[in-house]
């Protein structure tokens, strides 16, 4: 294993990979070293250009702390995480609800709020009802799934974004009644750009991409016996469908957010004003 | 650009770099995001294992700082840095010195050494006298090239390992006299393992890779005009010579640090102890 060239050296760093005991690492490592090199042996990068990559990468990670995931950014920007999740969850029964994104704002275990609860605290905006069941694939409804929800106000912002925010806001864990329905009062969520003041916003603009997204409300839903669902629910007729900065958007998830007059809500609540309306039935696959 | 799967991200995101005005920058996007979207689709990665990259790649960026670069370190392992190295300087004129990795432990602006000086500032080790001379590709020696050379210890750590030492030390530059000469008095190296305490050392280990690179001093050489020259000579007979963790070893490379009795040295100086002597004449290629 000396004198390695350009034509040798991915062979001699598999063969490094040779004694790992475990066959699925192995694969994973023996597939990166391969396409890696592919890679590089076709773009021929300068040696300026290999430490460009290396410090972009270093600043990537130094970019992550706990409200910040520069990484995921970069595997959405990318397209990756959308063709892990196309690999994971191959679209088919239309009873069964598509998957898309994760995206960087997720916390795990937020509030628990109750149903027909408003989510708003603290924050402003337009009035959003939004309900909905959840079934399985015979469309029987499911009672007791866990819904996680949380989303941008009306300015695009998430509560993590918001330092002077105390606590969560627009992001709450609902829970299905025995008809398997859930119910929130929230704002209208707005486009919104991902965050551009890491090395992958840089990216962006380097290459003239705009880093919005469409408005959405982001759900997960988790029940024993049943494949995790990670999606969101997009507003119709919003201008950034089309180029979405990290590829999410699938028709199944377009829905109008109904605009109505004040008066009386689908929950019985008297509105003072107008406000719109999303409903959004999912279904969950056995797993 | 919706309902995006498995067949059809890869064009949709190469696409969204349509408008960039960098072409070089275009290339090398458009060719990352081909090579990595054909390297998930051949490995067809859970999203468990999604995570675990992202988590590992945050980490790697999170182990960096002004004394560590565990970027550099994956690059090396994976061979990559090997792979840039071979596509900048292929080999040829065998008058021309070979080159291999810079390593994580370069410092930029070492501090200056006189023709012959002692670099063991605070190490104590086995003593080794090195000299050479540096020859452009006509093999004319080259006066005023800056030199600078760095190396571990003999228990195989370097300077920037060991917060207990005051200041730089078997790190230093110097400048080759009008007959295009160097000569310096330093310890032998050992041969030494690449930092295991964080996430490539965890690679390694989990792959049963073990981390060591054979002894080695490093040299870069910087002249105008000249093509600047980052390599190491490596020493013969050492273990380690053919499994290098960097694959960074070339015959070219492989010297005898030979084992010297007490008595005169080379230059003049009486030894009281046997030390070693090795002699490396470099080639310079014209920029
Ligand atoms: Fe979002
Ligand atoms: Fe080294």
């Amino acid at each position: 294993m000396r004198n390695l060239n350009a034509d040798n050296i991915t062979a001699a760093v598999n063969e490094q990979f040779a004694g790992c005991e475990d066959p699925r690492l192995k694969t994973l490592l023996d597939g990166l070293v391969k396409h890696l090199h592919a890679y590089i042996r076709e773009v021929q990068p300068s040696e300026a250009e290999w430490t460009q990559a290396i410090d972009f990468l270093t600043r990537t990670g130094q970019m992550c702390d706990d409200r910040r995931q520069e990484f995921i950014l970069l595997s959405d920007t990318l397209g990756v995480t959308m063709l892990v999740d196309a690999i994971n969850h191959p679209s088919g029964d239309p009873l069964i609800t598509e998957s898309t994104v994760l995206g960087p704002f997720y916390v795990a275990d937020p509030p628990q709020a109750n149903q027909g609860e408003a989510i708003d605290w603290g924050v402003e905006g337009e009035p959003l009802f939004v309900e909905g069941d959840v079934r399985d694939a015979q469309g029987e409804p499911l009672a007791n799934v866990v819904i996680d929800v949380w989303q941008s106000d009306s300015e695009g912002f998430y509560d993590v974004q918001k330092p002077e925010l105390d606590g969560a806001s627009l992001r709450a864990r609902f829970t299905t009644d025995d008809q398997g329905r859930y119910a929130f009062w929230t704002v209208t969520p707005s486009p919104y750009p991902i965050p551009t003041d890491g090395p992958v916003g840089k990216m962006l603009e380097l290459t003239g991409r705009h880093p919005y997204r469409p408005a959405h409300v982001h759900f997960m839903l988790m029940a024993p016996g049943y494949e995790t669902l990670v999606t969101q629910v997009f507003a119709e007729n919003d201008p950034y469908l089309d180029s979405d900065a990290v590829f999410g958007v699938k028709d199944s998830l377009v829905m109008e957010y109904a605009q109505r007059p004040a008066g009386q809500a689908p929950d019985g609540k008297h509105m003072e004003s107008p406000y719109r309306y999303l409903r959004y039935d999912f279904g969950l696959k056995a797993s």
